[in-house]
């Protein structure tokens, strides 16, 4: 009798639009999406892979990866420490394998400029027929232990940050971070482009290494925990790292000759926000690695993008990529710039997501809303989001906006498949077109597909059929 | 009829004993305090105060003291800059005016310390009896366009930030920072208190006075906006504005010879997370005396600690010093000491507050709790409340996680009587021994009695009796 006397009181777990009409006082929409995103030959694959052998691994791969503690040593010219770089003529890319015929703008145009920068061609034409001949083997930096954000072009000349697990001897590898402007990442390739590229490679990388070798290493983990409680997410937004880091080695760049490059030194870094980003992938790319092929274990340990194919790893199926054709990022345009602008999703800097930072730290950001959208509760709000999806806290990143409980960190494949709650990627946006560079920035979610890929992969790999 | 068949709902003004045995979800508790701290005379005089022309007053003084955008242009010995300092002996103290024979034990220890920097004296005893005797003038920084931190004692040869509000040529000072440990503001003065001083006197000074000369002026609006972004409330908490600030001047300071001063000062910056507390004080201090002596205005100018009492100042009631006796602050004490070491609340830093900062913009620093206590959420509550008796949020200083609204400025004594709030004070707390230092961090709440004597002479300025 009381439903009719009291009033009607509406649970929903489908779509709001099914409950258009009743007051929205009346109704609890339940944040419930089908399984395996209705794919349910996956959903079944899903629940046959939720054992306890799964957690037992998954339980083994988050321990080992939050473990490491990724210490800065080193800043070496490619060639000399990232592996097979220096066999013939090879240039490294973000994300998953792509040929070049296949590649968007920004990363042909980053290609351009590396060769020219190599000295293998002398003009941007002569450069691109060198590229289009298959002189020049082109292969993701993921395959190489190294990370570079947007195009992520790297070149053997190009120095590179050296960081290193002490405890396994393990290695990864990123670029140096230009700047912002016209930069290579973004596909440009111009004299000035160039020039800088030079000066990053006879005078900021040696200087650095210098810097490293008489303070000592740098604790990557500590540095980025000291960022998040000042406002960083360790993706897009590294401006406490970058002025933390700038201000504890400035003793010891000042103190290098000769002074006149200590000096260009301090100043690049005074002018260079993100700085610290590429320190922070480097960091996360050797964490994750750390669980590349554990057995049974549905962690996913990389997600990256080549601007053409969004790209995604997992723990229990080691080195194989699973792919999809990637979207662009919906943000915040720069004046002038539009969605239209926009080149496809690109770079290998969603490892910090991988890895618990960027978009799934977002609540220790609430000033990187003005960047790329949203407000401050909407901050919080993906962060509680991602913990629906991942395997645990990060207990080094604390994030003292959600009462200093650790980033959520540690993507579960079967996680995603379960609630439909895809990673938050917080992203810079790139022109599509070569050269023009950053447009804005926003946030991605990674495709749904990649995510049934895996889960068959995984399936059948263990029998599940 | 109701009332009896569907239970009691309590709607509660007084104090919470009252409804005691009523279940807790069936009364709302109203934060009311009787209006004057329940002084029903100084309510009567608030009330009158209380008029069109009280808030026109108001809007003008807070106008005027948010539009002061005070530059750092030099870093100057005292005795060249500070009005009055360099006649005859004269040192500066922390707080409201207070005798030699009254003082608590730190700021006896950083006078000492001062008059043997001065080179007045050979031993602490013989400083100690020249003190004794008188012969050494001793007036508060705030009668001399300063301010200082803790003891804030400052002697003609030390150097001092130079803040000037170049509209109007108005000029404040600070001493500068000597970091944590055994340091003259907590009132020690052995031999390694003195040599630093003496490397401040000859070195850091110098070397930052060149710098700023060859940089430019530091915006100081502009630094502690952004470091809001990142964590610092501007009082306790620093570590954002030196990094940026250090980060910024780093590649000017490294230009400097001799190189080996120039790398210790970099040392010293890069070791000394509270650097930008003295900038932020001067900055302060320049703004709040801006509304020095507007007629009418029940604008809070400054709140200022001697460690035996507490001082207030309005703008109505220009250089007038409403002052009572101070307690400890409440707060986390580092191990090894608890409440009965404190010596009470000492300093000019509440001056950040009083602009604005520092127990105002908690909110910005939800790290800040580990260090003075409460929670993230507590941050938050504060700021809001301090909302309540200030006169409007500052427009270059927006709290991210507050969506980006201005933390609360311009401390309202009419406000504070209404609604019984008292401004919150994120205060260091001070041995009460000379010279071992701070011992623990916290907030305080100063006093109401300073805002019934204030309404009292504001009242009685303008004839209302």
């Amino acid at each position: 009798m009381s439903i009719f006397n009291e009033g009607l009181q509406v649970v929903n777990v489908g779509l709001p639009l099914i409950v258009e009409g009743v007051p929205s006082g009346q109704v609890t929409q339940l944040d419930w999406r089908p399984p395996a995103f209705g794919d349910a030959e996956v959903a079944r694959l899903a629940l046959a892979l939720d054992s306890p052998e799964t957690d037992e691994a998954n339980a083994n791969a988050i321990g080992i990866v939050q473990r490491v503690r990724p210490q800065l040593t080193r800043v070496r010219p490619a060639s000399e420490v990232v592996p097979g770089i220096a066999d013939g003529r090879m240039l490294l890319h973000a994300g998953p394998p792509i040929e070049w015929e296949r590649m968007c703008g920004p990363m042909r145009g980053a290609l351009i400029g590396a060769t020219l920068f190599e000295n293998w061609a002398e003009t941007p034409e002569e450069a691109e027929s060198l590229l289009d001949s298959g002189q020049i083997k082109v292969e993701p930096c993921h395959h190489h232990g190294a990370v570079g954000p947007m195009a992520g072009v790297l070149a053997p000349s190009m120095p590179v940050f050296v960081v290193t697990d002490p405890s396994d001897g393990r290695f990864a590898f990123a670029s140096l971070n230009e700047g912002l402007g016209k930069v290579l990442r973004f596909g440009a390739y111009d004299e000035e482009v160039i020039s800088r590229l030079v000066w990053m490679r006879d005078i900021l990388g040696p200087i650095l290494d210098r810097t490293l070798q008489s303070f000592g290493s740098i604790d990557i983990t500590s540095l980025i925990g000291q960022a998040l409680s000042m406002g960083d997410e360790g993706h897009n937004r590294n401006v406490a790292a970058t002025s933390l880091l700038t201000r504890r080695l400035a003793p010891t760049i000042a103190a290098l000759e000769p002074s006149s490059d200590a000096i260009a030194v301090l100043n690049f870094l005074a002018g260079n926000d993100h700085f610290a980003l590429n320190i922070s992938m480097a960091s996360a790319k050797l964490s994750m690695d750390a669980a590349l092929g554990i057995d049974k274990s549905t962690l996913v340990t990389a997600m990256a993008r080549n601007g053409v194919e969004f790209g995604l790893r997992v723990a229990g199926t080691g080195e194989q990529w699973f792919t999809t054709a990637v979207g662009p990022a919906d943000g915040l345009f720069f004046p002038g710039y539009g969605p239209e602008d926009a080149n496809p999703d690109l770079g290998d800097s969603a490892i910090t997501e991988t890895m618990g930072l960027g978009g799934f730290a977002m609540a220790a950001s609430p000033a990187i809303t003005q960047f790329v959208g949203g407000t401050p509760s909407d901050a919080i709000a993906a962060t509680r989001s991602m913990r629906r999806i991942t395997l645990g806290p990060h207990p080094a990143y604390p994030l003292p906006p959600m009462n200093f409980t650790g980033s959520p960190s540690g993507i579960d494949v079967l996680k995603v498949l379960d609630t439909g709650v895809l990673p938050l990627i917080n992203t810079g946006i790139a022109h599509k077109t070569a050269g023009i560079g950053q447009i804005g920035a926003g946030i991605v979610t990674a495709p749904p597909e990649v995510f049934l890929s895996a889960a068959r992969a995984l399936a059948k790999a263990r029998g599940i059929g």
